[in-house]
């Protein structure tokens, strides 16, 4: 039987950096284990923060992580016009154009299909978020 | 009841540059209102222009991603070996690899789960393409 | 009637760089085929390799990507705290969040739906990799 579920996930507001949410979101979808094979669709709904996976384990991974967007995005570029709200706001938008606002997972056997180094990351991009909404769409079958 | 509508959609050609085409978009979409749950995915099928979404407000956000852009992955790189379709093109693959060819977005009650300020930009890279096409599948519950 | 197919694809080692697979991924589905309308998803199980999709014809594109994403990812940076495992390895973590792990592609009358430039691409990022597995999952109306 295919089925479909979908539902909003709320992440507790983080500093900016690059975290680690598979626990987080895997807690907020039980229902996951009853489907045999599928997706798991995951979409951020903002415009300032991103969601990608990577490595699980060594928490330097995302350290040099945010440590290199930075230099490849740096604040207060002269080009930069849209300056009001801040000078972490223009990279942040530009971090989420070159990460992406979703992330899309196979579930297998009840559980999602990642290797196992790969975990989900919230990129959190502006300096004094708030809590950040995802909607997360599974489907697949029973 | 599970259904799928897959169309081509056509999007007239822009200057070099970040556009928002979220009325574009939906306006070749109209059965979308009959879905309830499920995801839209947009494939543009295209090697030198892209899909993302981010800022729908202020169009300096998409000033400054084209300009911000154009400093990461500059023209005429020494070591550019593609060269032959004009300065311009091996810069829109390398765009093209790294903000991606598609976006998938949840589809709830008839209407596109977006985020308040949250729109599709159509992110055209070279400086004088024609329009361009996208594959839209839609996929849910009715 | 609508269908769901998941199986893992192996993909022999390949040297760092970027790698047109469309021909090995095809090879292993061959029920693709039988649906009419779909989208096929592929997603790698590593975290220093990543999928993209680009031009099939030139390879010289690849070698410009490659070329390109060494400055824009530089080895051996000042800042990087994650160096156990060799030079390579923090630059293919970033790489691989730049890229993405996973493709999301149309599928029309038993074909993927690609423009007539376009093929899937293995990004290698590492410098001695071993064979990279992906969870392909492909869903559809037959």
């Amino acid at each position: 039987m295919s089925d479909w579920l979908q539902r909003e996930i709320h992440l507790p507001a983080q500093r900016r950096g690059f975290h680690l949410v598979t626990g987080e979101v895997l807690e907020q979808l039980p229902e996951l284990h009853a489907y045999r094979t599928g997706l798991l669709h995951l979409f951020i709904r903002h415009t300032s923060a991103s969601l990608t996976i990577n490595e699980n384990a060594d928490p330097d991974v995302r350290g040099d992580l945010e440590r290199h967007f930075n230099q490849m995005v740096p604040e207060n570029q002269p080009y930069y016009e849209h300056t009001l709200e801040g000078p972490d706001d223009m990279p942040a938008h530009i971090k989420t154009v070159l990460i992406g606002p979703s992330v899309s997972i196979p579930v297998s056997n009840g559980e999602l299909n990642l290797g196992t180094w790969q975990g989900i990351y919230l990129c959190e991009h502006r300096d004094r978020a708030g809590s950040r909404t995802l909607v997360a769409t599974l489907h697949g079958e029973k």
